[in-house]
């Protein structure tokens, strides 16, 4: 299914062999015209180059041309070298594309602590077909996920498109989750990067999959202008939307998952605390097992509330799942087998209310499985 | 193997038909003498009825006789219910030995949100044989552990002797952790309180199994003096010696686990922070599954450290495992297969030196296995 990318964007990738698999794993993204943009990177101190050279280019305020992406390879905690390869990758993309390397950024997905084989990004940049099309830029950077993660929507004849990877070491801040953002929209670089930040707190910073977060993680919003202006709202409400859905496939495809947790908290004193406390319920290793085995067991909901920091009275807190109220500040009569049964789906939903306040948050995870164990005892990534 | 209790204690459990199973699931601790005490409790905001009483009877600064435990029920998130089950569960105790009920102190871990069958608990307890020795208090108050765990120590003719249970749910601030020290030294309250904080922060809070915080769970310590003074600082020291040995039988016992992992933190900016650092080493479910996989996949153990919120410089840090440096600033040549096999052990040592200062912490944790989803997918606990 081939999805158009906006005006003026062009995409591609090739095989650079990086990926031991021999799959498509260096892809580029680039802008005809210079983009406003927006960015988002992990808090991870371990950082890699690609991160702390993309936190220089942001807040040079240059515009952006393109985005050059390996898979395979983090290019994280690789030394000095590190930094350079780095520098070498983005010089080389600037060449393949006639600008500079200060317009490009860098992103980097894979196994920590290899030396990056920087020559082989060098050698197969000339060879990407760029085209119209998200797709193979889209496959190309995944690494563990399952299906590649696209999304878009139009508003007012502007379009958004957005592709992202993710699979393991997905946590709030920036796990091992690629996301790209591209629009044919005119906004100016001062709005889009107001809102970005929130965009990202709601969306891809609501997502876990095992609470571990990477070293390399980095959500990019690209506004090229290609298509003219549209009112800003409701752009920004169609980006959160794209990033939402993006969210959503992130979590579904965790490692080893084998359905998608919705959570969502309502009536929290503060809207941090119901997004901190819907992300304490899809973190927790325990209700996450319990999800799996279809075992209605809100006990560990309530418990991961507790752990959460964000303010209740167990005796006024309402528990429902799938829609089956199952506490109302005690256990309440249901039948377990019927919940257990409603359980055995592609996504469940969990639905709580604090009783304190009017804020409401909303986070996406996934059930911990021995695919999880399997996968990562076995995987070096 | 039978454990002697200090001059002063009895101990003893009975089957009162909480625990499905059948085992002994009622026990009592009970000092002669009226004991100083000191205790830390969980901090999950649902905290059960026995733990926010705990706290009450812990404020009025009296003096403690004896603890009643059960194990198969947490009696929490069971309504207005719950407490005046607590109450009675301590009355029936304080009958059963000749004391007030606020000299009792109750404990409660297990199934959360199913009333507790307090009619049992008080028919069971003045069934419990009381004797000097603290096996069969250690192994009736255990859940899904598959070893009780008891450690002891001497100082100076004093006697220590420490009993514990653990499994899952377990992780900083008091885990499904319950923990009993008892001590026939005499010892100002106000002296035990004020070192058991560090003790308690130094050990049971540097044990993760899988990041979940219990509703339940307590650290007691009680000194009755009946044997008399000793020297105040060997006292502590050898009461923290029981309690990180507790520490890590609970970690070692992790429910599926089959290895205990140890990491020391070296060269932080401060104590606190080389605890927060190996806690979150410890708690990685990426490097928990490597572990696991005998995978001696470093990376994962930079990108928990860069999430720790202690602070470094990627390019000083310096990381070992069972004495194989494996980076330091970068990536160490090392025998990948030499450093499988050395994982391949009942305890594995994780070794940072974050090259910052002189804070130093340890933490303990266990491997992350299917056998851990497998207990907690289908167990209702």
């Amino acid at each position: 299914m081939a999805v158009k990318l906006p005006r003026g964007f062009r995409a591609g990738a090739t095989r650079a062999g990086i990926k031991p698999s021999g799959k498509p794993d260096l892809a580029l993204l680039v802008s005809g015209l210079p983009a406003a943009w927006a960015y988002a990177a992990t808090r991870n101190r371990a950082a890699a180059p690609s991160v702390q050279r993309g936190r220089e280019l942001y807040a040079s305020g240059r515009a952006l041309r393109a985005v050059v992406v390996n898979a395979g390879n983090a290019n994280c905690a690789t030394g000095e070298r590190g930094f350079s390869d780095d520098r070498r990758m983005a010089e080389a993309a600037a060449r393949r594309l006639g600008v500079v390397p200060e317009e490009v950024l860098t992103a980097s997905t894979g196994v920590i602590g290899v030396p990056l084989p920087v020559e082989r990004v060098e050698g197969g940049l000339p060879q990407i077909p760029l085209t119209p099309e998200a797709d193979a830029f889209a496959e190309a950077i995944l690494t563990t996920d399952l299906v590649p993660k696209v999304a878009e929507a139009e508003v007012a004849g502007a379009r958004i498109v957005g592709v992202a990877k993710g699979s393991g070491m997905i946590h709030p801040n920036m796990a091992t989750l690629l996301a790209f953002l591209v629009t044919d929209a005119r906004v100016p670089q001062e709005a889009l990067r107001e809102a970005w930040r929130g965009v990202v707190d709601r969306t891809f910073n609501q997502v876990t999959v095992d609470g571990d977060t990477s070293t390399n993680d980095l959500a990019l919003l690209m506004a090229n202008g290609a298509y003219g202006e549209v009112p800003l709202g409701t752009l920004l409400e169609a980006v959160e939307g794209v990033a939402r859905e993006l969210a959503r496939k992130i979590a579904r495809d965790g490692e080893g998952a084998t359905k998608l947790m919705a959570v969502r908290v309502v009536g929290a004193a503060t809207e941090e605390e119901a997004r901190r406390a819907a992300r304490a319920i899809a973190g927790s290793a325990l209700w996450k097992s319990a999800l799996y085995g279809n075992d209605p067991n809100w006990g560990r909901i309530l418990a991961a509330l507790g752990n959460s920091g964000a303010r209740f009275d167990p005796l006024r807190v309402r528990i429902a799942l799938q829609g089956i109220p199952l506490y109302a500040g005690e256990a309440l009569p249901f039948d377990r087998r019927a919940a257990g049964e409603a359980m055995r789906a592609e996504e469940v939903e969990v639905l709580v209310d604090l009783g304190e306040g009017k804020g409401e948050g909303v986070a996406w995870g996934c059930d911990l499985t021995e695919g999880y164990v399997r996968i990562n005892a076995l995987y070096t990534t």
